[in-house]
């Protein structure tokens, strides 16, 4: 889908225009135009992002998927990736989605390619008709407003995993298993791919609120800044839940290790207790020996009836006392 | 609670200024203002804020917590952030409790902004009202006082931790536990999240020593270059604790881990002496053999009253053997 | 073998010049000349390098293996080292081949050599014979070209490596064997050679697209810059790849800890429930008793008969029962 | 303790010049004075620092301990902070303590602080008083000599650790204790808290070997280029050492390990040669068979005190075996 | 020894100057001297060194052993340090020796002081006897001379090791033992310390190739550029071999860890099987039942000389089975 608008101060926002009024639009200095391409092919995007006179090596990174943020700085327009993810516990595994952004940011247009709705710019283009001020401040401005809301979208995902980490930590003490690991390696995953694009996504922010370009306007720096500490923020946190996870996984192993300890503790009591009892009435089964005593009695049918009841229950209560301490 | 003082040279200290004065008082190059706010929510300090002029992105900083000390020049204004932490150990695991200052610092006004009572703030705000001194120097150096209160009191958070370090180090020794492993990851994410805020701030300090701002009168660098040498020591004493929670959690694996090796140790050697043994007395126990000596002292009633006796104090002896050795 | 292109603007390409005929023609600003060793000695090639007026230090380097991707700047001509890599998986273990192509790049000549045949350079030829464009846009636009493919064709060994860890990761839970640990040994290190030579690569890169060369045009360097943002990209691919490896080996070494724990468990179990019984069966074995009871029924041919299955049956049962949990 | 000597070429040495007359002597250019406080109380310091004018920062940091070496320029001054360290093994555990020597480096004067007495310090006055050419070159020599014969100092404690890994390196594969494991760890604690003072002595040392000072004679930088180059020696000197304790945890580690998969080996071993054995005898010890053959000779009174000797002599037999494995 | 030759253009090379020449020989700005001493003790070099009138500090250092490679300009002279290493395995052990060579080179003079024979001198040496046009380049070239020789000789260690990396991998699977780990930890221990030489000569190298010096035509500079190529490719190969060593060691460990999972595979199945078995024979086994079958034949001569061959062949039979899986 293609969608665009076209703004110009004091008259009313116009919507959908013809593919082939754009370039005559950009002229306009006065106004402000956003083309927004929504899973459109290549071949429909690419004669269109032609009439913008983009360089040939930034419609190909349009294009293509790359998956890295990065900022190119082609004079009198900015080529900008950057990425989103989405995170969702299914209740196996995470599964984790990454997609790209691409921005064109001219000195009065801005055209955004992506391959999914992405529910940031949908934000901002439902923003820009509710209160015409966001399409004021320029394009510039307009890309902050993409950015930050785009930026603001990473915060549930981090809210998630820190309540799955919560949830398992808990289930560490309580009773460890495989599945239990299975799950800190899949939030291990997940962080470790946040963090591949929160960094270069952060280096990004850094260069528009420090550097200087032609279409972005100096004072509108700080806001880009603001996005820049946000992200800092964001990575702060990202490595605190990355520590979190490795303390989990720590302690899990810890926790494995200390049961092993114990299980093989117990192993080595009961096999010391009863290993010289066994080799003693061995002893006194050997055919060297009459029964020479007056003993009779334990050899009766009830004698028997009893060991017999001994054989079957302590097995029975072992068993009982083995589960309670979570082994089977 | 928002609590303010006003100083001019030569006159008594006012308090409590109402609100409305503030812009008036600020126009004076010679006084001194400064406005506390704790705990106030954020649409009584919006307002106030706004009346200082202070940017938007500045105000929005201020009033939400972020907790990431940073430092922005905003020309004839700092909007500074530092943070302050309290270190509890109930006796069950630490609590850390991380919050932050927002400092606004002009020529002649500093604003403070905080959630909680911080005990820094009230120290220098209590020394301004005890030695006027203090408010002579300007407002810079008001704001030396308060961070120089805020670093001094992390000092006693990390006197506790390293005597829980020592504590526990003697206990690995004696009698090591799942529980130990468990204060030993808590004292280390303290330490971590004590790291993670010492570091920016740190850097903040550092720039106040280093860098050129216009409120912030290029002698009184040396007082910000002394808090940031004491915030590289505290950084300092950080690493240092982490490596002794990082050695004694190497100590407490091995220890487990000799104590293991001795149990394994135990096990082999009883099943390697018992089980020939055993062997031995199985073969002379087949129905091959009939008893053919003059052994039948060793099966009368008194014998069997003495193998009855070791039966029952065999084990009861190992298991005290057992206890000594601290394996049940 | 040796072969040679020259193309002046308006003319046919001329193939399989003389050798003696290349001081001549890189003396016309015109012209573009590519010379391609390829397997050649170093007696052939060296007289021919001469003849180009290499520095004597850039000859040895190009006629001897070095295997380090670097950028040597002479002035009027660069020396360039890029390495391609094969990675080939025979069932068995991984064979990677890292060769090197030695670029010599002048105003209107690029001279390469290699040791064996690099798809990268065949590609480049044969598309300078399809499309005289190639050709048009310079020697540094040839340089660009050939770096091209030869970055491109890093893709398809990434792919493989990335589908044998998929295999793997979905053994790990199946069926974990040291052959496992193997396979994902040789992974590593498939994966950190890649990484020694994508390292250096992307640092030639991005000085061609960043520094001053008399022999690049300003206005190409755009072109560099691409390539060097697929080196970024693939060296990030590799760094995921190698965490995903990572990632494999403690699942791999927890998944086998974790069996190890479970066998440990049963045998544990076993003896304990199994020793006290054995104990009281001794016990009542002893030669202190004569049979008393009417129990006969239990020792007649009927009864060994079912001893006699139980003995046979339960351990086939517990075989299976062993061979289930993929022990045996 | 306060000592002081005051020297102008040409004439006799003075020693302990009364303290009122230290500022004016301080105003001769000529002359050179030397203060040095050991172990006086802050009280008394002060005041004395305080008639050299020293900034109240400076002099704050001096008389507490601060660990940190350092170094502030205050323009006609420098207030550096040096650290030495005495490791002590006295048997048990190693005692090592970290000490602060503060020197106030003026054109003409150099003021020396410590709380416990310094052999460098020592040295050096000695050196002074029979050799005047120590005080000739001026008080930046002074300084380099007092330097020189404190990093001179850390050689007999590396060389002290050296033999220490040395003896538990030979240990290790002998009769590794959990006690060597101790020692191990402690030798690493004395290397990691050498490591923390060597790095910031060696960059205060970079300072004044590059950088212009005042109060340092250009021509004498390469005296203290020649310290630095003592302290990167150190340094690397530490490196190594703590290379060998890694490398011999990791020794010790492995040697336990392999001691382990030994003692289990033996542990399956003997299971899996009587295990099956003795079902064979509890087999034929079943009620089911009657004694049948001619074998009473084996069940005679001789042959039991065969099986009692067995019964003795096996288990003493085994216990000297695995005396000689050092199980036991 | 003390070895010298002297060289102008047009004229035989001369050796072995007397001592006392070599003052006014280094006057002529047309010659070139080269003093060697091998070996020989301070007292003997000192007066030398200082008739070239080197500094003080230099000669020190010279005549110390300080083993870091470091350059120092002195402006009409630089005073060298570099290292070369000898690597032998003598089957046990590696024997590393790291010596030093310094080289003070002047505009028209090279002095070498070093305390054992060095092959890359050795070599040069020769070589400008056997080809004056070493010597006709200049002072600087036969520092490069020398240089590249030494550098050259790091190949063959490399190569060794590289071998016995080889070798040691296909041990691990074969037959795993606690003296492969030995010789792996003298194979890190050796590249670790090679790795430590590298670096700072590396530097070294770097410096001449790329810094200005009075007594380096800056033409020759590229020469330096090639060994510090060759120094590169050096670190390179030795990172891979101790990634290789690191490799080699967690493949041993896994290898141990499987073995010891079969280990304790087998004892659990053996128990398993066997306890179960057991507890039933001691069930019959007991003195509640009399024998009321007719299996007299079981326990007949025959039935016993059959058990007492089970008995002996059994444990052989399994004692050969547990050699074959080279557990004994």
């Amino acid at each position: 889908m293609i969608r665009s608008l076209y703004y110009i101060p004091g008259q009313p926002i116009r919507k959908n225009i013809p593919l082939k009024e754009f370039p005559e639009l950009v002229q306009n200095q006065q106004g402000l135009l956003w083309v927004d391409f929504i899973g459109e092919p290549p071949e429909t995007c690419r004669p269109i992002l032609q009439d913008f006179h983009f360089h040939q090596l930034a419609i190909n990174d349009a294009l293509q998927e790359t998956h890295i943020p990065k900022l190119d700085d082609w004079g009198d327009y900015l080529y900008i990736v950057l990425n989103y993810m989405n995170a969702e516990d299914n209740g196996e595994a995470w599964n984790t989605e990454v997609d790209e952004l691409d921005i064109f940011l001219g000195k009065n247009y801005v055209v955004t390619h992506h391959d999914h709705r992405v529910s940031a710019v949908d934000e901002t283009w439902e923003g820009c008709h509710r209160d015409e001020r966001n399409l004021q401040a320029g394009a510039d401005h307009l890309l902050y407003r993409i950015a930050d809301n785009l930026v603001a979208g990473y915060m549930p995902a981090v809210e998630k995993i820190d309540g799955a980490i919560d949830q398992i930590e808990d289930q560490i003490f309580d009773r460890p298993s495989p599945r239990t690991l299975e799950r800190l390696f899949g939030l291990k995953r997940v962080l470790v791919s946040m963090r591949r694009i929160l960094l270069p996504q952060r280096e990004v922010l850094n260069k528009l609120a420090r550097d200087d370009y032609q279409v972005i306007d100096p004072k509108d720096r700080v806001f880009f800044r603001d996005i820049y500490d946000h992200l800092v923020r964001l990575h702060d946190l990202n490595e605190s839940l990355r520590d979190l996870v490795g303390g989990a996984l720590d302690t899990y192993l810890s926790v494995i290790n200390n049961r092993m300890n114990e299980v093989m503790k117990t192993l080595t009591i009961i096999t010391t207790l009863f290993m010289p009892l066994t080799f003693v009435t061995g002893f006194f089964g050997m055919n060297f020996f009459e029964p020479h005593g007056t003993l009779n009695s334990w050899t009766s049918n009830t004698g028997f009836d009893v060991v017999l009841a001994i054989n079957v229950l302590l097995p029975i209560g072992m068993y009982i006392w083995m589960r309670r301490r979570t082994w089977v």
